[in-house]
């Protein structure tokens, strides 16, 4: 498949159609396209694994097949391995956020880096992680960190996908979301205080003040938008200008329109 | 379960019991292990569901099933709604990893957060959206960011680990990993540039600094550990010392002794 360049990610030994196809799938959602596997004991276009990747199956279709590990790996300049720490040598282990910023450094640099995963019973094998370059460790409960291996898969290709991402952290969405000015928010307090002076709920002149400070201080958390300062204006108008009967059948009232008697 | 404070996860409508055992291992790795389901078509406890938590059953078995969305977050103080963005009302829109700070602050002040799944066919509906507080939705891949409902709980749990883990981002193991120091491998070096003369590898005295500083930055890029320098002591006296003769079968040498004959 065409695509960005981006890492290849590297099944070895995988047993499950299943898994390979939801890990294309998984894949795809963060922009990995190029999967590779060593060994697998059922082939990237099984039926069930067409089934388990939906929409992915272009990545299964692409994905190429070899006998050892050095032979799928020969062509890439670094190697990732996500296993649990392996402290039979000395190698150097890093989250999946810190893996995914230096293989964005590669692939920006023109490198390309591969992401290695072990079969799902055992993980890979020392031997295996020996021809990485680091190991990767993903962080989770450590009294149940056993991923699945399409999860494992999904938390590296969305650390490489939000390592670039520029989305903002906390935005408003809404078709009329025009920030309300600090006028009309003030218009709508003084019309809503006005209206509470008139029915008596604000008598208690020592209180009022606090009062009229706590209610402000709920309008002012929730952000108003103008077209929202707008309905807040009407709904005062309502509560206050409009008689309680019940509306008559087929009248306008009935409608919304709220004609005076 | 018992279980630190943390956040409960709501499954809306889900239609596979598969998937709520996915879901519940996903929790159980990311430390979260409250579960309520609102009109499942299938029950947590389905052989299917426990068959897909693997170890994670015990989630599956404390899960609370409800009719309704409002009886299920009635005891809740915030609610998160996964789902891409709604445009029809105007509600502030979080990544991941910003919600997973939020959550932490709230559980911190003692408040309980939820976050809200939709069924997987069709998202959650905007009723359902409006009781939440906040929505949230992932940065993925714009072509294909259609999750598995486990796979996305997975990422709200990894975020919501990650919020509060402190693995260092790049550690060394290793079971002898004491770092050298300077005067270790220095030593080496000297040993190593004394060896290539005497063997003549060095013997151009123009290029020799250059071919010296480049050796070296080949073994300082390695950050050596003191038993690594020994071991590259240990090689180049094998290689300048040892005759290179086959062993002999049956020898001493063919056990690795190395005896100058």
């Amino acid at each position: 498949m065409d695509s960005a360049p981006a890492p290849v990610v590297v099944l070895v030994r995988p047993q499950l159609a299943e898994n390979i196809g939801m890990a294309a799938r998984a894949m795809l959602n963060c922009g990995l396209t190029e999967l590779r596997l060593v060994a697998p004991d059922e082939p990237p276009d099984h039926p069930r694994a067409l089934a388990a990747a939906t929409h992915a199956d272009g990545v299964l279709r692409t994905a190429r097949v070899f006998a050892t590990l050095e032979e799928a790996v020969g062509d890439l300049n670094a190697l990732f391995a996500t296993c649990p720490r392996r402290r039979g040598m000395v190698k150097e282990v890093l989250t999946p956020r810190a893996a995914a910023a230096d293989m964005r450094s590669m692939v920006a640099r023109g490198e390309r880096p591969g992401i290695l995963f072990g079969p799902e019973r055992t993980g890979l094998e020392s031997d295996e992680v020996s021809v990485a370059d680091v190991q990767v460790s993903i962080p989770l409960n450590p009294g149940f960190n056993s991923l699945n291996l399409a999860q494992a898969v999904l938390i590296m290709g969305y650390e490489w996908w939000q390592a670039a991402d520029t989305t903002v952290e906390r935005v408003l969405v809404g078709n009329k979301a025009v920030p309300a000015t600090k006028a009309q928010v003030l218009g709508f307090f003084t019309r809503l205080e006005g209206a509470l002076d008139t029915c008596g709920f604000l008598r208690d002149a020592e209180m009022r003040p606090t009062m009229v400070r706590n209610i402000r201080a709920i309008f002012q958390r929730a952000g108003l938008m103008t077209h929202e300062v707008n309905t807040l204006q009407g709904i005062v108008t309502g509560l206050t200008e409009r008689p309680h009967a019940p509306p008559i059948p087929g009248s306008r009232r009935g409608k919304g329109e709220g004609v005076p008697e």
